[in-house]
């Protein structure tokens, strides 16, 4: 029997309350862990290497990203951001359940280069409930609101591939559907499909 | 949002326990109810049509047949079974999650009509406790229990379609596997894409 963990990957606009969801999802097990990505931005007052970040210089990224050492990478600003393959398939063969919180262009690199993945997308109950969420907030001008509102939409445009869609407009209702689909991941006959040929 | 129920198909030999893991994950749940099937064969005392089954003949029954009326259909001894299409659209209509407890060949018709299924097939540890177990009820000759594990051999042969496997070694576990199961479905992204393209 396969008892290795499970990649689960979560995207979702900012403001569909992914945080929130994931945190209560996950409270108290111990079967399930984040993914740590490496960066190739400096370490703020704090942050410990292998904690926040692995923390590398170019040259490093470069060479993980030509050696596919990364299951996905992107920039932000002038920084590289990637997880880590090995880390990943370390964690998973302990048994840990591996969560991913990434972008939508990140999880489609995932969810082509780990078959196994199980991939949610976390979306807000409307577009409207979003900007009224964002504007709430207080913390955005409506320059930044207006962009964010338009890579949401654009989010639900590319969101096409995954495995499971969250509506958010129940934290409690959300966060149980998080923990059942990964609790219903460990069950998936492809990766016990050997155990019942062995028979 | 589609609030349908989803369609879950249980399968497994008899003695992998399939009953009280179903029973116990049902538990309480006003969710889940199952599919009554249309039979040929007549009623026994205190049987209610309906209830145990919609009895019907065999005219009738080869015309479902010829109509697509039937999700799947076998013959047992000289009777006719099968899974009536109308009353499982009602009631995943009516939002209710219905549960279809059938034999491999049943549930691969199932799966093919209905690629919406969601198909699990229950199995015992090993084919040396279900020997064990169906030994242990002491109903069985030992050339029944012989035929048994003949045909639970030639079932794990032939259950490669099914989308979950529990190997019920555990019935909490397995009870608790086959619920995380059918919530997990509910937020399956082919059912609710839609939603993400008119938003």
């Amino acid at each position: 029997m396969n008892e290795s963990g499970r990649l689960i990957v979560i995207s979702g606009p900012s403001g569909a309350g992914k945080s929130t969801v994931v945190g209560k999802a996950i409270e108290g097990r111990h079967d399930v862990c984040f993914s740590t990505s490496v960066t190739t931005r400096a370490p703020r007052p704090g942050e410990v290497d292998g904690r926040e970040y692995f923390f590398i210089d170019r040259e490093r990224f470069r060479e993980m990203v030509e050696r596919d050492e990364l299951l996905e990478h992107a920039d932000y600003v002038s920084n590289s951001y990637g997880t880590p393959r090995a880390f990943v398939e370390k964690k998973l063969a302990e048994g840990m359940n591996v969560l991913l919180d990434i972008e939508v262009q990140g999880a489609r690199q995932v969810h082509e280069k780990m078959p196994g993945a199980v991939t949610i997308f976390i979306a807000p109950p409307s577009l409207e409930v979003l900007e009224r969420r964002l504007r709430g907030r207080g913390t955005d001008t409506e320059e930044a609101i207006a962009g964010r509102l338009e890579r949401a939409r654009q989010e639900f445009r590319e969101a096409d591939f995954y495995d499971y869609l969250i509506v958010n407009d129940n934290l409690e209702r959300s966060a149980h559907a998080l923990c059942a689909i990964i609790d219903a991941a460990q069950w998936r006959f492809s990766d016990r499909a050997e155990w019942l040929k062995n028979q």
